[in-house]
């Protein structure tokens, strides 16, 4: 039995809020359990140095935890004067993998930034900030072809993304924190709607693990994504 | 008439939730209108070194804002390595605020953190920030007597602000964003529970501002606050 | 009796020396008793970004304190690598004071930068900075006009400023660094010439002040300013 | 055909060059074909304040280019003030993956930091990064225990990765910088002399990849990493 | 004839202004024509992690230039983030330079920090600065000497510096800045009491020099250090 | 006798190897004894803002030291987020060096960047790299000739360094580490093919060195250099 008395391919409670503020192209408010990452999708009509006059668009997420987010008090990022190697880390897979749910020839010489702020962490703030970041970048597009902006809908693919791991031998979906921190082996998986990999990360705590594990871990996997996109088509009502 | 079809005496509505987070001792969103702030108070046994076996404890505050809390989306501080002067005036503000509100000795050798968090800015987060992170502070406090951690109560006077400004010769109340970026005039007034000052910031833009026009403006916000503090004790059950 | 022996209403002896410094379009030393500010302006052909094309001037203001201008030697803030907030408030401070003394679209574009550098502090260091740089400022437009760079003079008013606190029960002008250690309430006043508040900032350090409190600082900052634009004015010979 | 002429499944010509510097406790100069990495090991007898007074020991790895390892001078990290996300991703990616590689607590209290600097960049550098350090490691674990400040050996397993990816359809193995930039996935593999994973990382660049592929890449790394294993124990003469 | 209508073997009007400000325990503002540095020497009785609990003691120095003291307003350091190069070659020669000048061991755990602030710059800052800071050195330590902190006199040598150059085929002594700037060599020396060299750089700006013209120069350095060596024992009555 | 049993005016063991790495136009690994830097210049099609449409190029050098160069681990300075004053003050002088060997009008609009790296160091590091950025640069520019991007040869003069010093009263060449540590007197000498002085910096570590010490090390010097340009041509083929 898990920590959480979730069965091992049970996913947490699994909520979305489409509009949770105001000001953003897209903003949505991701909640797996106890842990909710606010994720903001802003249109700028503008694209980096390396892109412009190229006529392609452009897709880079910031990731940011506020520093009560977790059990014990962090230290502020923007009061330390740098980000962490994890935050970058985790901003660079948000970014690679929304790029990939994109047609940036589509998109226009424009750059859309998914920031996914961490309001209360308790494991998975990753991989729900993916899945919420997508549904963000999803409003804040749906907003360029209703206006005119865009003629074609530049989205190639629905993307959504989810931790497995390996505790007590056991292969379990969706860690929360406790989990997370005595598990063997953290994967996160990054998936498309056809089922295919986006991003694969799998790091071996402890033990490393084997190619059965691996299999049962990636299984476990698809089948707790196949259930994120419905939950993601159900609240964009597609 | 303003621009927001308020009186000119009347506050945005107002709303206090508390525990709105679950890791910190204190959490309160606050929103004054369309401003929302997540206030937490976080507990830590140490103080500053400068404190050190002193015997006293230690207020401090850090004050953030989500990229795309604004209309356009600012850089995120921890990404450009710094925090701007305004977020730096104004958690220097918050700190200072919330020291008046406390016995330091009674507190005994502990800091408490003020986290405020905007998460969406309509004018006016400088104040929701000081009246929220008070009910976080109030919340911690509570905790830590109920614990058994503090004999006696800390807390020595309520605290809350609110903003004023002169728009077209007439003063009016907690301006929102749009009236603030017109007002000729912009103060910010922290009062105790006595009526009493414990921080007033003017500052005249455009045009300087005359003595009878001041004693306007201190009126009006002597109103306002009134209204919150009766509003902070109703959320507390005091 | 205050520690410093003068009256409560006695400002310190004032001096400003005009030309301190050779190259910079305006340079005054000023000095509130021990207090010794070097404030210049520097004339640069250009605006900041946001303004460019406007036909619109800017000012703005830096702040800086030489390492052992305080009784203990404090760490270079070029060598840590950051101003404090101190410093960022501080500066803010002086350029949103001097900015209210100027008619930036007579200014045309370009930008004047008052460096205010403390050589020596004995308290009271940004209203000696305020009431020195708008000398300063005067001085560089002055030659402006002079050598026909300008036709009209962009200055709207005179500028001073000075600080107040309660010390044991009584309002007194001009705190020294002793002075200003033990007062209850701290507040600096920035005037024009025609006695209007151009920024106006009040810390209770402390007990929390009342309104009864304030009108007595109120009443004894302006008294000071007043002379204070008249010193001001005989040193330029006005 | 690749674009290196190499079979789909042929690793680059690999070369170690064992104590290439001379102060190091452990020094390897790796080759991956024009991909050069230098490796040192340095023992530091103490450990990170999170570890102190625990009797475990721990690894922590540094990654670098110098700036023209690279076809194009890249900016210096030094000068910058920075290190790159990618950097900080790399270096915590080889930290990892040698934490794996040790008994922490047969250790004992000392840090083992790995510095991987690229002289020259093919491609792969990661890759070629941990299967070098793993050696410097293990020549400066050799010498702790051969001065005897080691009894027992704290290496638990092998360590080396490799990179595939999949080119025009195919699976290919050990890409250089011209099929690295033209593959549709990029995958690195770290794995123990169990064959074990100890950290799995993919990327779709371009198209996602399907589970038939991603199990066609897996085996093809794995027998890359067995090459490579062979080369590090022919290399350490075990 | 030199730009400046000297003879090329004078020394501008040297001046010394011992005292200038009140809280460093040495305080001398030193005047070369028309540079001006203010010199602080501050006493602190603790010396750097690398030489605690040896006995010994430090002697450190900083430099800076304020933003205006040039022809054309330079960047503040501290608002920039970092001091620049030159700086921080500046205050390691005269920290290096002030160091010969004292016994270590007879100075005790204790740290001296030589600020030099360059209040006005016309060439030649950086050995107008070791001059100065000679002086408040030797204030200082005269200073505890008096009060008993220290029983003998830890100042082994005296310490002058100055520039020398080739301009137009002629070596001049003590170049300001429009000699500085034409000159085809630069060269700085420093010197103790009995006219040996404490540092020596030359930096051939065009041509390279020749070992005869070296020579000249180092005559002509010689012989305008004994100048201020004498200059200096007047100014301090010795 | 010295501790590295050389003759008082033995060089170490020289090395150049030219072409060490492929990517950089010049590319020289140089061995000073231990000492081994690798040398790189890089071209590039454009000059630095203040050099923009006047014809003229620049030289600019970069030093850095892989942590493990040293006996102990060094901090990475791209890790701590600055350059240290030691390496600002080192790649400063390289760069002044080797501009003095090229005329920049001859170069045209292009910028050559000369990186030294020291993979592992035992005293001179700066002088190598100055001996060896030297024939990096040569290479770079033979291969602008040949490619018929220049037509005349921009170098003016063979450039090469070493250092000397006082160990016992005696003046010894090419300083090793040990040897640098322990001499009382340390001087870097950049000369060019017609045996000028390029720069000359000496620092009396210690006691103060004499005007006849001093002729003693130019002369010392000026006999090391002449071998290193004889060794400069001959790997050169000149």
């Amino acid at each position: 039995m898990r920590s959480s008395t979730r069965e091992p391919d049970e996913l947490r409670p699994i909520h979305f809020t489409r509009g949770y503020t105001r000001h953003a192209e897209g903003s949505v408010l991701v909640e797996f359990g106890d842990t909710r990452v606010l994720c903001t999708a802003s249109v700028e009509e503008r694209v980096p140095p390396f892109l412009k006059g190229q006529g392609r668009g452009w897709i880079t997420a910031e990731y940011g935890m506020l520093p009560r987010a977790t059990h014990e008090r962090s230290p502020r990022e923007a009061a330390r004067g740098k980000q962490s190697g994890r935050t970058q880390e985790i901003q660079r897979l948000i970014g690679r993998s929304l790029r990939a749910a994109v047609d940036l020839q589509a998109l226009g010489e424009r750059t859309l930034t998914l920031d996914c702020d961490v309001l209360q962490a308790d494991g998975g703030t990753r991989t729900a900030a993916i899945t919420g970041a997508w549904m963000a970048l999803w409003d804040a597009l749906a907003g360029l072809r209703a206006n005119g902006t865009l003629a074609a809908d530049p989205i190639r693919t629905q993307v959504a993304a989810v931790s497995v791991g390996i505790h007590e031998g056991i292969a379990i979906l969706d860690l929360d924190y406790a989990e997370d921190s005595s598990a063997h082996t953290d994967m996160n998986l990054v998936m498309d709607g056809e089922g295919r990999f986006i991003e694969l990360q799998g790091t071996a705590e402890g033990e490393p693990f084997t190619r059965a594990e691996l299999d049962g871990l990636l299984e476990l996997g698809g089948y707790g994504i196949r259930q994120l996109h419905d939950m993601q088509r159900d609240a964009l009502g597609l």
